[in-house]
């Protein structure tokens, strides 16, 4: 563990199948304008919408909607919600979706007391809120973002083909999250899996960056463990709690900075991802499967130990008579294998994605610096060729 | 993960070697009157003093101080603290120390506006605070408590040979935290010693109990592997930053109730631990070694899965071939080779511990419920009888 880091994440979490019970007290906090927002509307199929509103007239809280939150959120979508908030004088955010929703309203939250466009502020020059932000609070009903723990936000913008993410600091976080496992359990297949995906690479963004000895290394190996295991239980049987909570929780330790502490990082994986995404329109966890082991593949000979420890300590490889690019090679064999087997998408082509968008997705791709390898724009091209199929 | 949970750990921390930078920062946010509390002085020796007194002039706070907070402190110490922050209108306590200093800090933040005899409401009837509690931050510069991001604070009362912790809600938790790895560098071998194997015993106690599948399982055998890995380059070389700072980490972690999330706890090494503290005064870490071994074993039968899972993850034992009880004995055996490797006192004899004390440590041994087999009284003796070496 090198350098100098702070550590501070306030929010506070409800987690288990009576954690519903918890959001009146936390309600009792906040303003008495609410700014309810949701997605696609399953809320109103599998009744969790009606407990909500029924809590928040308990409480006496005056309703105001944004629903139809979407997969990517988009900035028309912002600007709506911002207006919303605005006429109804919002002093509290409620976020009942996923990750998605939540992200939208941590976006909403911090540009309805902003006199400047909060595409342009914050997903373009990239500043920090100077005004009044509006305390968000969540319940999530899908999972594998995070962002119920944290203060990143992805908008996309459709019309200039960018889909960018902003981690703002501890004071956009959410003020609580509630986490019922149960409401995860009624999500399609394809999207848990594409959720695992997420989670796991969350991690591995993290991970893969260093070679000094760090702590928050031996707690991703441990996030990791876990996750592959609970996996494969909950892609045989998805209505599994067991596995199913496992998940969710790790999700949460997975993208909440704590192993990023003491690291530096380059999200390239997700720079690539959410560029394939501004174009396809395809699911995140799918994005970034599709690009990780090509893009992994790549960086290898520059970061040769530790994919020659992730073989070993994720996978349990044994190292016997090994050199480190045979475990380095072997070590992302078994992640092939396993992401093959709960059924992730593992090319571009079966996002959608078409050989005539591949120069305008590396153009759309951030560069960043901080792990094994800063990539080239030619570098950036082999590697979506290479995710191509 | 099975059952409801709540997450709340507020505590903001600052780590490395220029983590002092930001006390100023902090102090500017609470009153004038600033409770500063230490120990035997070493502080003093090395400078930290002086800093610290240098950064209150500079932010214009009046100080009070209570020096010499022993490494178990007392009833008699607590009250001494209560009056002179009473007599102080101290608004805020700054503990600049190790696990000590911080938890009779905490003590004494519940107990300056209560009427009513801090020992007996909140040690001996196990109370929760109904007053207004005085905010408490911490300068670090001993590991292994986590007391630095935690609720908990032990007293030790000698008249009635009984030693108590009691774990505080989160507005008993330090508002922010400094941790230095630097400040723990001129601790004692000994001393250092002792700290790693109170970190290990912290997870250990969250880790033994529960057969059930468990997220916070994962990040515990991260958190040991991390642990037994960075300790054996420590003791090789106490000057190795890296490995003392990856220490410091893992304590806050080992022990700020993420770990246990999810699970029941029954805390039975350090109850007989804490037990032998007040007999022998001897260091807390060093109690919990002479203790752990003969008590692991005679509850092993009883958690045999976990034992057996504890030796291939955490000491990389391969199971091939085995049942789970060689497993279970070839991990608890890896443990004690390391233990002794790192030069920890196995039995309570060489802590000072007589024969015709064993009767008394067990009258003052709490019985908790929650891990694998709750234990009477003669279970209690013999496992203290083999703690005898």
């Amino acid at each position: 563990m090198l350098g100098n880091f702070s550590y501070h994440n306030p929010t506070k979490l409800y987690f288990g199948e009576d954690s519903l019970n918890y959001l009146m007290d936390e309600l009792k906090n906040y303003g008495e304008n609410v700014l309810l927002v949701y997605g696609g509307g399953s809320i109103k199929k599998n009744g969790l919408y009606d407990e909500i509103i029924a809590i928040l007239k308990d409480c006496r809280k005056t309703v105001a909607e944004v629903p139809g939150v979407m997969p990517n959120p988009t900035v028309e979508k912002l600007n709506e919600g911002v207006a919303i908030a605005r006429e109804n004088g919002s002093q509290f955010i409620l976020a009942v979706g996923g990750g998605s929703v939540c992200d939208y309203s941590k976006a909403v939250s911090v540009s309805v007391h902003c006199d400047d466009d909060p595409w342009q502020k914050y997903f373009i020059r990239f500043e920090e809120p100077a005004c009044e932000i509006v305390p968000v609070g969540c319940v999530l009903t899908m999972t594998g973002t995070g962002s119920e723990m944290n203060g990143g936000s992805v908008i996309t913008n459709h019309e200039t083909k960018q889909k960018i993410g902003h981690v703002f600091g501890d004071n956009v976080m959410p003020k609580f999250s509630i986490l019922n496992p149960r409401y995860t359990m009624t999500l399609p297949k394809y999207q848990m899996i594409a959720g695992i995906y997420d989670i796991f690479n969350h991690i591995c963004e993290q991970y893969f960056s260093g070679e000094d000895d760090n702590t928050s290394d031996y707690i991703s190996e441990g996030l990791m463990r876990g996750l592959i295991h609970s996996s494969r239980i909950a892609v045989e049987d998805p209505q599994n709690y067991e596995a199913r909570s496992n998940i969710m929780w790790t999700a949460t330790w997975a993208l909440n900075t704590l192993v990023s502490r003491g690291k530096t990082t380059d999200w390239m994986v997700h720079m690539l991802g959410q560029s394939v995404g501004a174009y396809t329109d395809a699911t995140h966890g799918m994005t970034l499967a599709a690009v990780s082991l090509p893009y992994y593949r790549y960086i290898m000979p520059y970061g040769m130990k530790k994919f020659a420890r992730f073989a070993t300590e994720v996978w349990g490889i044994s190292a016997e008579g090994k050199t480190d690019e045979q475990l380095a090679n072997e070590g992302l064999n078994a992640m092939e294998a396993w992401m093959k087997d709960i059924g992730l998408v593992m090319n571009l082509t079966d996002l959608g994605a078409a050989d005539d968008m591949i120069e305008g997705i590396a153009d759309g791709t951030f560069i960043l610096e901080g792990g094994y390898k800063v990539l080239a724009r030619d570098e950036v091209i082999q590697v979506l060729k290479a995710s191509m199929g």
